[in-house]
């Protein structure tokens, strides 16, 4: 069946193309229609152009149109997958990063609640409300767990929220000599939090041997790693570390965050996620990652335009492991799949509210997105993981709701790097003063969001 | 009606002599027979000589018998008020506090979950299950929040927790202005985390007279108050501050608690509770505390055993203002009244599961302790104080059934004064190894409870 799916935020060249890709290479789709739609023009041009000629390069009848205009993007869409971000930019992030470490904090660990990304998405939705009232969105830019929440609670649109963090398991059983294709696994929670609750190898529990490897490899694995210059998150001594202090190994960007105690300072961060720039989410991890962006963009610009490269020559001609096409494909063509979705609860999780954004495992085909029964989380993981999470989001919803700045400085307050009351009040108002990026003026100022309560 | 009622703990020598008035003084339960129970063979001996010349001052014929043996205590109880506790001890305190103190944390916040008053609580409820399983526990002593819910669900024993940090209401009446017995008010949530929900005096709102005398008198009151020595913490600048960050007044021990960035040193006390001393809670204020018990025990046993000093000379023929007794007096006689209670929580605050102990106003009379609708608190109160202190309770309840020494971890990181990884485990180790004091033994010792994972 052809449909229109549209991609808000779509100069993210690389994210836009593995979608264009997937397009082509999924037969029951064949002739739909891409709407790319970004504020900035150029990334704009780049990949509606890599777009067009990767379709010909891979002989589909895909066909393209970009704007600028979110309204005329959203029209007649059926399904728009939002990649867009205000803050989540690499640029942004860094600059933040420095602010806030000018006030004492380290890697911009602030505890500031969001704003401008769930203003965003809460925008989207509401316009698709009106435009495309009976499209999906499928969320793919951060938060998803604040986000998808958001809008399937303030709005009527049907929601998927979507990460890739969940195949975070290949990466253990590859690390401890399984066969990833030979694991049943499955990991639930809420995004950014997910824990393995069941992983067998065919017919045997895996576990046993991820103790093994613990006991006996981690430590020589770790050495390597680090002289190959980074171990990765998912095995790193943190990892290993919130494994054994909540009980089942946690997936993906899961041990990216765990505790405050893992992300103090440089030095902490060597010691759990190894040396020698204590992994990717530290201020030189992070730089690095920037600067592959800006060269990987590089690339793409100047493939866009050079009839010389072709790309399928840069990306290949297999579908990537993203999960918004084949899910797609499961609603309008009911080619039925499994897959890793963030949707709201209505009693998978126990003793989650109904209306909060889980991350469980589900069916899709035609008659929507279905999901499984799952292995309850231990008691243990809820309480020191998931419910404190849950109520971080709870607070950063009600204090967008409320427009209320004493919650923002609550965040703050939250943050164990924060050393005092004026420490947080100093650092609120420096965020609420950064220089605005760009696509700030596209959302209502924070400034005249967040007030004070009235009698403060 | 003459009933039984046993006093573990009972060597709290005024608490102890407030019950035995309440006692004399309701006609309903002449001729009862009260039970004093403590391990402390002087104090009990205080206690029961006073008890006995003070019913024989109020012309009583209430009956007396004191044991060191609780299971003796408790035969043929109808009531057991629970005031035993093993931690909360002025001396042991002052131990902890400063052996934490060396570990670089103010005031002995450290987050390490409470266990041997809760062990204390459940061995009590556990010996009345079997020897006296339809009487009903009124508990008194601390944390009566997890302690009650722990009863609750663990044995079958009727619970009541009681605390008597709701009377702030009458202070804060008092110092704006307004005459306490003309309030009509209510304060309910947690134990020790309870806000003014309504706030009348007879047929106004008596919010805003508050929000005057916050604008126009608070700070000449707290310039006067701190020449004479103490601000009290119910009408401190963190009761106001409070108030204004969560959007009611808190009520009680609440303002003692609220956030961590109240209580990071002694200039932060002096700043929010007023100087010079930073108000009771640190080390200089405790001090003021123990010296002040000390000298109320040492004029008790010297009272106990002067013939020519009369105990109603000291404690007067005027009921307390303590609910137990009349707590009694309804379930016993049906002389109804209106109270301030810790029950299961069954529905009274919603979005707070069914088992857990909520502080709520209630009619007790013959039908039991029947809670009172609530003015329902705030979203904003909910998220920022309510459910982080049920997921602390949680926590501290299921390392306590498990035996999970890294639960006790957990807490302790959770800690704001806690500084690094170390640092918690550091202190963990300390805190597990203090020199026990005596009723420890009455324990199981708490190195025996608690062990770490098994693949830690």
């Amino acid at each position: 069946m052809s449909i229109k799916v549209t991609i808000i935020g779509a100069g993210s060249v690389v994210f836009s193309l593995g979608l264009v890709k997937d397009l082509c290479l999924t037969e029951g789709l064949k002739g739909s229609k891409v709407c790319f739609m970004d504020i900035n023009e150029e990334s704009l041009d780049v990949v509606y152009r890599l777009g067009l000629r990767y379709a010909e390069d891979l002989g589909s009848e895909l066909k393209f149109e970009s704007t600028q205009n979110r309204e005329k993007s959203l029209q007649d869409a059926d399904f728009v997958i939002n990649t867009a971000t205000i803050t989540h930019n690499e640029y942004f992030m860094k600059r933040r990063r420095e602010l806030t470490a000018r006030h004492g904090y380290f890697y911009g660990h602030t505890g500031m609640p969001e704003y401008h990304n769930l203003q965003l998405m809460l925008d989207v939705a509401k316009d698709m409300e009106k435009i495309c009232p009976s499209a999906w969105i499928l969320q793919a830019g951060n938060p998803v767990f604040e986000g998808t929440t958001l809008m399937t609670r303030e709005t009527s649109i049907k929601v998927c929220g979507l990460c890739h963090g969940h195949y975070g398991y290949r990466q253990i059983a590859h690390t401890i000599g399984l066969d990833s294709d030979r694991v049943i696994w499955e990991a639930p929670g809420l995004n950014h939090n997910i824990w393995l609750t069941y992983f067998r190898c065919e017919d045997k529990d895996a576990y046993p041997v991820l103790d093994e490897w613990i006991k006996n490899n981690s430590e020589l694995y770790w050495e390597e790693r680090q002289k190959k210059g980074e171990i990765p998150a998912q095995m790193s001594p943190a990892a290993v570390h919130q494994y054994k202090m909540f009980g089942l190994m946690p997936v993906g960007d899961t041990p990216r965050v765990g505790g405050w105690w893992y992300h103090t300072d440089l030095e902490t961060r060597m010691r759990w996620y190894g040396g020698p720039i204590g992994g990717g989410d530290t201020p030189e991890g992070r730089d690095r990652i920037l600067k592959g962006k800006e060269k990987h963009y590089q690339q793409m610009k100047e493939a866009a335009y050079d009839p010389a490269i072709r790309p399928i020559k840069l990306f290949g001609d297999k579908k990537t492991s993203e999960q918004h096409i084949p899910i797609i494909d499961g609603l309008v063509n009911d080619n039925e799949g499994k897959f890793q979705v963030n949707i709201p609860n209505n009693g998978v999780l126990p003793g989650i509210p109904d209306d909060v954004a889980v991350e469980v495992p589900a069916i899709v085909n035609k008659k929507g997105i279905q999901p499984l029964p799952i292995h309850t989380l231990p008691k243990k993981i809820m309480l020191e993981c998931i419910y404190p999470d849950w109520l971080d989001m709870e607070r950063t919803l009600e204090a967008l709701k409320l427009g209320d700045k004493s919650m923002l400085l609550y965040g703050i307050l939250n943050s164990h790097q924060t050393k005092s009351y004026d420490h947080a009040m100093e650092v609120l108002e420096a965020l609420l003063n950064i220089d605005p990026n760009e696509p700030m003026a596209y959302v209502k100022d924070i400034n005249e969001h967040y007030k004070w309560p009235k009698n403060w």
